[in-house]
């Protein structure tokens, strides 16, 4: 994803946050057992990988609420990026992805140290017991990180309801994303919901709100995040929907056509079955959630979501959620430069990129 | 076990503190979506076998260290018992254990439920999926009870530091414990450092200091909680050891001799392994990890623990070890009625109970 500048400034300065804070947690682990040692390295690795979205989206929450630039703030916001990584490791066990960010999957790394090993036991139970330790770990260490940022008590204990609330949230959508595929509820709806508490308040507007919490900012301020952040973390899963089934492996760090293979009821396949023809529909319900799937099978669910019009109709969903995004940015509670940046993320997290 | 009189009455406000907390979170998931009733209800019925030792360890803690009694500290300390409830939750997916506390473990819970449901799908997956998904809201829940207990800030903040590291330990321990289950590594210095980080020290050592730190003790008082925690965190673990090998399981809420069948190798099975006869110890190793071992396998194991002299040792062991916390009960910097409080509380966690 192209970012603006500063936020590739942003980004350098939370992966160094990131990194120091893995070198003292490497320290205490190794002090109790030389033998977690890869415990630490699997998670530098891991983090390494990430976008800084969540972290930037709350950096900018804060400098638009008039917080000033600091290295405490940034290792405060740096912590959503573990909470990101207890989400995505513990994701990939549920789902059984086989990889993420181009490599392997947390539980298919340490699956593998077991089979080169030549331990006892199941390689593939061990895979999931380490990465269900490993998803713990960094929902801790976001603790970690962010109280030992150097921001003042007052400041963290008032972002703490929305950095809870948050992480609630989350657990909320990933379960109801279970119960949408176990129950292969297919309604837009549903999947918009999803949608909604997966990703789109957890991406955008609870990280603005958790930035402007921690620099005290009022109601108002809070609201006009909703107004930005709201329609723009649709928009950006919706965009992530049209790439999880489109996009460029490349890009991506998923095989191609990844969602369909894994079953995913997003909107973008919700449409497509609600508009699509009974015999569509039905290729299309074959197809979603078969791991064996070839390209031809990926192609052939692709087709239908294009000629339905459903991709269309999701393009241009995405096109209207960001302009709202866009519009409410004019609000003059938001500090001028913060809103800048704001605007160039708004159009990075969500440009065509096929 | 068998607690005292003033343990009764914290354990009823701790409870009181974790309903009123649900109550709330309750609200808020269901405000979501009504389909999210079902993760609240498990987390009640989950919370509501709990012993409460954490929680009575971190409040003896803080009333040693000169801390009044009322209200933010209770729900303060029960925080540790959604810690503890993630610990146990994701422990029993990682073990592939079917009970817990008496009643089905969380992922068969939900494997049933999907089950009933006529859901699509791996009954067994979702299962799964669903307990790390709430045992990682109930890690999250810590922070949300620790948080709103209505300590001041500066206390809040003190605590952090040993709250971070108390809960890195236990997954330091967890890992600890699942490399000495593939790598079958039965030295009883390993099966000790598996037991002072899994459990010891997060069982006693830390809620006290966790206590502490919330009432801003001094280090030597710190100090003193450690010369009485952690031999009595390792003596406390040994007796859980030889509870789940001769245990009842009335008392235990798990089948007999499940230890065994799991596979774990304890302090216990370290030392009987140690003490054995080559004949003996091969029958030890050929029953231990065999989950459909038998009633006649888990007594020929039971067998071997008894006649090499390893249970007599663990008993001394356990002896010894409780003695030495009492005798630092004597430090004067520990409040007098705290003092005899954790006196009562030793005997009755380490009492034998066969």
């Amino acid at each position: 994803m192209p970012m603006p500048l500063d936020h590739a400034d942003l980004r350098r300065r939370v992966s160094g946050a990131l990194e120091s804070m893995l070198v003292r947690q490497k320290t205490l682990l190794t002090g109790i057992s030389p033998d977690l040692a890869p415990l630490a390295d699997a998670l530098t690795a891991f983090l390494d990988g990430g976008k800084r979205l969540r972290p930037a989206f709350a950096y900018w929450g804060w400098r638009g609420a008039g917080g000033e630039d600091g290295p405490e703030i940034v290792r405060a916001v740096a912590a959503l990026e573990w909470v990101q990584a207890c989400a995505l490791i513990h994701d990939d066990v549920m789902d059984g992805s086989d990889t993420r960010r181009g490599q392997p999957a947390m539980h298919r790394r340490f699956e593998a140290h077991h089979r080169a090993a030549g331990w006892r036991g199941d390689p593939a139970n061990f895979g999931t017991a380490v990465a269900i330790l490993l998803g713990d770990t960094s929902l801790i260490w976001a603790d970690d990180m962010l109280n030992t940022s150097g921001l003042p008590p007052e400041a963290l204990l008032r972002a703490q309801p929305v950095y809870d609330e948050m992480r609630t949230e989350i657990m909320a959508g990933q379960y109801l994303d279970l119960l949408t595929q176990v129950t292969a509820d297919s309604t837009v709806e549903r999947a918009m919901t999803v949608v909604r508490y997966k990703s789109a308040k957890y991406t955008i507007e609870r990280p603005l709100h958790f930035g402007a919490a921690l620099a005290g900012a009022p109601a108002e301020l809070t609201a006009a995040y909703s107004a930005y952040g709201l329609p723009l973390g649709e928009a950006f899963q919706l965009r992530d929907d049209v790439l999880g089934v489109f996009g460029d492996p490349a890009e991506t760090g998923k095989p191609a056509g990844d969602d369909i293979r894994e079953g995913k009821r997003t909107v973008l396949i919700a449409k497509a079955l609600a508009r699509a023809t009974e015999a569509e529909a039905a290729l299309v319900e074959t197809h979603l959630g078969d791991p064996q799937l070839g390209p031809g099978g990926v192609d052939a669910v692709r087709e239908v979501i294009s000629t339905s019009g459903a991709l269309a109709e999701t393009e241009k969903l995405i096109a209207e959620l960001t302009d709202r995004a866009l519009t409410a940015l004019h609000s003059d509670l938001i500090a001028p430069g913060a809103a800048d940046v704001l605007r160039e993320l708004a159009v990075a997290a969500t440009a065509r990129r096929v």
